[in-house]
């Protein structure tokens, strides 16, 4: 089985800004990738494929037409994610699993026969290859996991990170000062160590 | 199996409110608790309880402290919960199941002897709940999942619940004209019809 990471080195994660430097937020996503990678192996999945993430679908299309592996599209940024939920999704009947992220993001696309389908991230991508696979006629399979769910995109995603992580990724803020401050009862994240918080 | 489920009836969802009317927040907030209530029913739970949502860590903590019964606590926001999702909690071997929501909520809560433990929403509830198992003594399952872990707080997460909903909170939100919008190949959620989207 082939594994596809998009993966942007350079200049990503923008929205990560108010809280961490360019380069900060260049390694955190290194060692998120890096956290991916290692649940991949541990899932027995060694062909791993980084992809740029300029002009995604077009890179993606060009590669699915001609595949006829079955094939695992998984963004680099789930650093919650375990090899549990990779085999789950991996041994699924279905043509098609769509793992959903929040906002109608596609986490972890499986394609048994990639060739069949067509890949398209813009928007509500979740909806779009539910679309897609609905058209060609391929049975689908929504593979529902909080821990796929957990892209880290924006500073309130970090706390997903630090409660529920357990990786390099995690580490790395724990490292660098980034952690929970409980104010109004409510969870939010910032540098420095709060002190009325239980740590994970 | 008691059932408890903490509710404010008047003046909650107050950060929807950039988008609701406090009459629609209301009505959405209904919706969704009787959404929540269906799904118990087709579990086949029906001794629900509804308790005021005001000074909740006291209300439950005198009510739990009482109860030998096994007992699950579950949150009136969770639209996208399914009966299976309840089953799989309620079918449990361990002591205690929590399942998180964002930001270290708990969204779900069953306790198999509730008079062994206490709860504390307060903060990151996920985390004081794990640590008042352990410092208890109590085998503790954390249950994950995307369709549980998704409260709906504040406007971003309705977009959760057009997307994922199928229920009458979301049918709600189609009355009241609020949809998906694409921009930037982003989505939000807002007033209106999105033309360049493809529909739940």
């Amino acid at each position: 089985m082939k594994i596809i990471v998009p993966y942007k080195k350079k200049g990503g994660k923008s929205r990560l800004s108010p809280l961490l430097s360019p380069s900060e937020r260049e390694e955190l996503a290194e060692y998120m990738l890096e956290d991916v990678v290692s649940t991949l192996s541990k899932a027995g999945l060694e062909d791993v494929s980084i992809v740029s993430d300029e002009g995604l679908n077009a890179v993606l299309n060009k590669i699915i037409a001609n595949s006829t592996d079955p094939m695992l599209i998984i963004m680099p940024d789930l650093p919650l994610i375990s090899s549990e939920h990779i085999l789950d999704i991996t041994s699924s009947n279905e043509d098609v699993v769509i793992s959903p992220g929040r906002r109608g993001g596609t986490n972890i696309l499986f394609l048994r026969d990639p060739s069949t389908f067509r890949v398209d991230y813009n928007g509500a991508s979740f909806l779009n290859h539910l679309q897609i696979a609905k058209d060609v006629g391929l049975m689908t399979r929504v593979y529902e996991s909080f821990c796929v769910s957990c892209d880290i995109d924006e500073v309130d995603d970090l706390a997903e990170l630090i409660i529920h992580g357990r990786g390099k990724a995690s580490q790395y803020l724990n490292n660098i000062g980034v952690s929970l401050h409980i104010m109004g009862g409510r969870v939010h994240v910032n540098r420095g160590r709060s002190k009325d918080l239980i740590r994970p």
